[in-house]
Order: C-alpha cells, then structure tokens, then sequence
C-alpha cells in the first residue's frame, strides 16, 4: 500500500467535505486503489474556529510554509478561493515539486498559464475537476474520452445560483429580488451576489472549459459577460407563453478556427435537454463531429459533489507515473490561431412597449426589415398600465450589431423596447 | 511523435467510422497527443466485400494471424461483434502481449475474467468504452471521476432501438409491432429483433456498468431481464395519463452487500431527467453518496458516436504508461461479497379487466392487503369491449413477491390482470 501524503490549502466547506471524504472512505481507497490519503497540514486563517469536519486541532496552521515547504506533502489541495494568495501559494507548492489540486476557477482562469509552466518545469500535475461544475466530470470527459472530436459548440448551465432564482421565477412567475432575497436566506446566493447573478462565475468556468474543448486558450476577458438582474417576471412568462425557458447559458461555439464564447441570459425551446435542468443542477450540453449531442448533468455545487470531484482528483494524481498537460500553447492571451467573434448570430426576443395604433407595427417590421433582421414569430398582450401595449416579437437569426443597430433606429415616440434576450435553438 | 502501429479485427459500420476519424482526425491526433495511429492490418470475413471507408485492398486479410501475430501491431481493436470467435481472437492478441480496445459487449460481459487476467498476465491493457452506451463515457467516468463514490443507484436507457420504440408508442399511441416494423425499414432494428426487443443487449451493458459501479463482478446471468414485446399501446395510454413515461430501463441498485440488477419494461414520473430521453438517445442516471445525482445523455450507437469513444480508448492505451484494471476480483461468477436480491421493492401498475359492478374493487384491495400490498392510485376508465371495465391500479412499493402472490389471489371470474409494468420514481 502506497502512502500518500497531502496538505490543505484552505479548509472552509468544501475542504471539510473533503476531509470526511478521505476519512470515511478511507477502507474503500485503500481496497480499490491500494492507497492510503494522510493529510499533514492543513493551513488556515484562525487555528481556533469552529470547523464542520474534525480536522485533529495539531494539524492547523496559519503558516503557508509548513504545506507547501514540507518535503514530505506530495500533493496540495488548494480551496481558498479567489485569485491570490490562492496563486502564489499554488505556485509556491508547483515550484517546490508538489503536485496541485485546485477548486479554485478564479484563480486557474486568471493564472492558468504560469500554474501549467510551473507544473510542467517541475514534472508534477496541476488538476482542476472541481473548478466547474462541482461533480460532473466536465474536465476528465473533454480530456480522455472526448480527445477525437471537433467540438463545435457547447451550452451550458454552469451556475447554480441563477439556475434557482431563474427556475423559481420561470415556474412561481416570481420577481428577481424577491427570489434573490430567498436564495440569500436559504444560503443559495452569496450576501453580496455579484459574481453569481452578474455572470462572472459562469464566464470564468467557461473560459477554463472552452480552452480545453478548443485546444487553445480561451482567457476571461474575451468571455462576453451579462447577467440576469435586469430580467423582469414579464419576460419570462411571456417566453413560457411562446414555449420558451430562461436560462443563464454559458455558451462557447466554433467555426473553422473562428469561436465566440458568452454568458448571458438565453430562451431556449422548452423541448431542448437544458430546459428541464432546473433547481441547482448545473449541466453542460455540447457537440462534437464524432460523439454528436451529449450532456452530462449534476450537482455543480455543495460540499459533498464538490469533494467527489477534488477526491477523484487526488486519487488520479497519487496513481498517475506522467502527468498530463493540455498540449495547446498556454498563455496569458488568447490563442493566436483562434479568432474571436462579437458580432454572432442568434435568434432575438424582443419585449418592446408600442402605441396602440395602426401603422406602428408595419414601422417596427421595417426598421428591422432595414438591417436583414426578419420576424420568426410574434405575440400581442392586453393594454399595458401606461397606455402603451406590450408587444413581442422573436426574430429569425441575426447578427447580433444587425440587431442592435436596428434597434437604434427604433422612433422612441412609437415604441420603446423594453428587452432584448437572446434565443438559442 | 511517437508512431503506434494498430490492427483491426473486423470492419464494419463500426470498424468503418473509426477507420475515417483516425484519417480525418490525422492532423488533430498529431499536434495534440503527438502520435501517429497507423493500421498495419484489418481483418474481414470477404477482401473483396464494398465497404463504406476506404481501407486499401492491401491491408485487408483473413488470416486472423495477420493482425493478432504482427510482432509491430501493438493495438488489437476489436469490432466483429458476438462471443466468438470474436473472444478467442482478443485473448490471442493479449496472449501475444498486445493491448485491446473492444466495443463488443457480449464477448466482454461474458468473457471478462479471461480477458482481464491474459491482460494482467502479459502487462497490456484492455479497454472497452465503446462496449456500452455508444460515445457516453460512463467507464471512463466510473473508473476515473467517480472513485470515491458508493454508487447506491443507476438506472438507464441504454438500448436505442426500445427507446425508439416505446417514443413512438407513447407520443403517437401506436401499436407495438407497427413502430417495430418501421424501425426495422429505418435499420434502427435487426431483421432478428429478439437481443434488443428481450433486454438483452441493455443486460449485458448492465452487467459490466453494475461490475464497475459495484466493484464486484455481477455476471450477466445475474441480471434479471424483461422485455417490451407484450406491451400495449393501452398500457402506455393510461400511464401517460397517469403522469408516467415507459422506458426499457437497465436498474441497478446497492443497499450495503445487496444489490439487485434487472432490465424491465418501467413506468417513470413524467419530471424524472430520464423521462425525456427519447428516440435513439442513450441515458445513464446513477446517484452516488458523494457525487449525488447525475446524468450522463447522448447517442448509444451509430458509426461515428462508437469510433468517438473507440478512438479515445486508442489514445488512451497509446499514451498510458500503466494500463489500470478494475481491483475487483474478476471471476465467472458473482463476486462472493454481493448478494443478489430477486426481490425488490418497487411501485407496481396493474392493469385489470374487472366485472363492473359492486364489491369488485373492495375485493381487488383485499386480495392486495393480504399481502401488505396498498393501493397509492387507481384510475377507471370507460367500458370496454368485452363487458368487462379497465382498471388501472398503482401500488405503493411493495416486495415482488408478495404482489405476485397477491395476484395469484385474484379470483379469475372477477377480473383479469392484463399488464403489471413496475414503476420507479
């Protein structure tokens, strides 16, 4: 039996999941992979706070040294969060010939880069399954099973947080704050939510994902990034009317070596798979020339899923005798082969208030008909508070400064639009 | 680069797309796992047969010797399909120190133990991903994602041609032999139906996924099989409405050392994630104490899907250093510390013909309490032809055997048990 020798970097949630993971398999692990896991060390801010897992009170430190200096840790497991010092002590562990497991999405979108060259200087491992979407094996399924395919397009809902609030506000027609405020109570959102509802955590999940899927880095900022605080109950039900489901779509697509990766909120037909992923669960759909559809759907958060995936990878790291990297050229920027596309296609939703007059609605159909934008489906609802009638119109694909210059054009006197929310099919 | 000279048993629709993937995929394949794939030899039953790639003449033999005896060939992939000869020519391959990569279910459900122990013997790998469920990476993701997982519960549609089939009946209320007809023009089902049709083919696949998931070998006679040539059309009609979707479904479930391992015809609830795979779509839901729920969705079989999960056990075995083997003790028979129970629990929906008049459904729920059997929902529905008024009974979960007692009860003068189609939730 081979003993492997680990420490912790942060041991908050899903540090403690690990933990009792480790320890309540501990028969499993060793009769399965003829291993035994110690954890040495376990670095923290405040050696005298209460923990939800029983973490020996001598193994807590406050010194980042005793991980990743010590000769005898082989493996560190990183859960601080956030960029730094999640970055530098990563580093520290890489450059001192340790291999690193990381939940850490912030911190491998933003330094993927200088962690990989770490890593391969050294000839140690950098693993990252539980940096997106908690226990499906996204990462491990790109990489070893999906290596013979062209994958021309991935959707995928990739936030929990905004799954909930949309799922509650899609099926109760309830309003954002207050579902948001609910979430908050039941620990679902953060107390300060930004990073979940304004798309920052899906945009960097999709960053780490789409550079594995397109062999070539794609970095945060090129991810177009748009949240779902302005989304009004009027809009989802009026999707629900038309067959539609909100979602908060993380989606990344190719074309030859040209690609477009963007979070924002997305109407998908309520026939498609993704529609009825609701609640929590995260799931990520794609296509590639070979496998065709495939989707691979789960727990995206919580201790538990969380710690499978870290778990799955501290297992993979102590048996590997090589260590893979991705073979695509990892840099701070973009990869030079692939071209970013802002300008993509996709269907429109439109939610726009008009004049209950004659004439208006041939106005509105001419000035898209003026940009190639034409008209796939449309709906009328009763009188509206302001005298105005709401009106709503889906448009066939478009390009999407096609739309917007379109919209621009739109007379203010006849019609205001109210939303515009993008339909992928 | 590394070159990695390989050999084909068989060539097929199957050996055909992994033939076209690894010449169209030629460049990929170099740049990013810097190998060569070459095919040295193929085996064919008739070198003179069209085929739909385009192997040279050259390579094709019959002479099995020229693939499983080239001391250069170090990959054997198998594809012919069956028992034999297709197992003996695999053990000769490992025998002859080769590595095996196999889509062939049956020679590995029954085989498995033979070919896993020439495998260890000699030091070479044996790889089977394409074995179940087409490109979905359900061996890679039970070996290699969810290791620290006690999978307590896996359920799929893991046949293509019977989700097909039972689609069709419950969207469009055919007939059974009308969609099995139109499958079999479309070639979505064999001239001899009777492997997919009887739950053979799911039950193979089941016993491997179930080996994997329970570490411990659960050998193919193990698996309880049912299939969906006695269904109706009516049975389906009053599930649906009902709220239930039928599904040919592959169960395996773990309660300490218990497990129990069935494919049967299976009523789901209409929101259950599996419900809404249709048509040809291959689904596994499995339920882990760490990883929780998840679901992996996508195509079960075709050309293309089987060589995307082919060619990635091809370059897996090219890069391995170590070729991984399951721990478990891989015998004929059953894992000694499994015990298999023939006697689960589950919901029950009973279709009746009963005399329409007074006392009769007093008495069907006696004969059913007699047996702690409860009735959770009933539905009547208008006469029928015979006289005799169809009732619809949903029991809550109850042993197998006590209902089948409770059935043989039923007094034949009153009514007549048409269907009893189990019911998961």
């Amino acid at each position: 039996m081979k003993e492997v020798i680990i420490g912790f970097l942060g041991c908050g949630n899903v540090g403690g999941g690990v933990w009792n993971l480790l320890e309540n398999f501990r028969k499993e692990i060793a009769h399965r992979n003829h291993l035994s896991i110690r954890v040495k060390k376990v670095l923290v801010r405040d050696v005298s706070k209460a923990r939800s897992c029983a973490v020996p009170a001598e193994l807590l430190t406050t010194n980042v040294e005793d991980v990743v200096s010590d000769p005898e840790i082989s493996i560190v497991v990183e859960f601080m969060g956030g960029e730094q010092p999640a970055t530098e002590y990563m580093l520290r562990a890489l450059n001192a010939g340790k291999t690193v497991v990381t939940a850490n999405k912030v911190a491998l979108a933003l330094n993927w880069h200088r962690l990989q060259a770490a890593a391969q200087e050294k000839n140690v491992g950098l693993y990252y399954e539980a940096s997106v979407c908690g226990a499906i094996p996204i990462i491990n399924v790109l990489q070893n099973s999906l290596q013979a395919n062209r994958i021309g397009h991935m959707m995928g809902i990739i936030n929990g947080t905004t799954n909930y609030i949309l799922s509650r506000m899609y099926e109760n027609g309830e309003d954002y704050k207050d579902v948001l405020g609910d979430a908050q109570r039941l620990g679902l959102a953060e107390p300060n939510p930004a990073a979940d509802v304004e798309g920052l955590d899906a945009a960097y999940k999709l960053s780490i994902m789409a550079s594995l899927a397109f062999h070539g880095r794609v970095p945060f900022p090129k991810v177009y990034t748009e949240g779902i605080t302005r989304l009004t109950a009027m809009d989802i039900s009026c999707g629900k009317e038309m067959g539609y489901v909100l979602k908060l779509l993380a989606i990344a697509k190719r074309d030859g070596n040209t690609v477009q990766v963007r979070v924002h909120p997305t109407f998908l037909p309520d026939s498609h798979p993704l529609s009825s992923v609701n609640g929590s669960f995260n799931a990520v759909y794609l296509q590639g020339h070979a496998c065709q559809e495939m989707m691979l759907q789960g727990r995206g958060a919580g201790d538990m899923p969380t710690a499978s995936a870290v778990v799955s990878d501290i297992l993979r790291a102590s048996t590997a005798e090589i260590h893979a990297h991705p073979t695509f050229s990892n840099t701070a920027e973009a990869d030079p082969s692939l071209t970013f596309d802002d300008n993509w296609q996709c269907q429109y939703f439109l939610r726009i208030s008009v004049e209950d007059r004659p004439g208006v609605l041939a106005k509105i159909a001419g000035w898209l008909a003026q940009e190639n934008v034409s008209i796939a489906k449309m709906l009328q609802k009763g009188k509206a508070d302001n005298d105005r009638v709401p009106l709503i119109i889906v448009t066939h694909a478009a390009p999407e400064k096609s739309l917007r210059k379109a919209i621009e054009a739109f007379d203010k006197d006849v019609c205001t639009v109210e939303s515009v929310i993008r339909v992928e099919v």
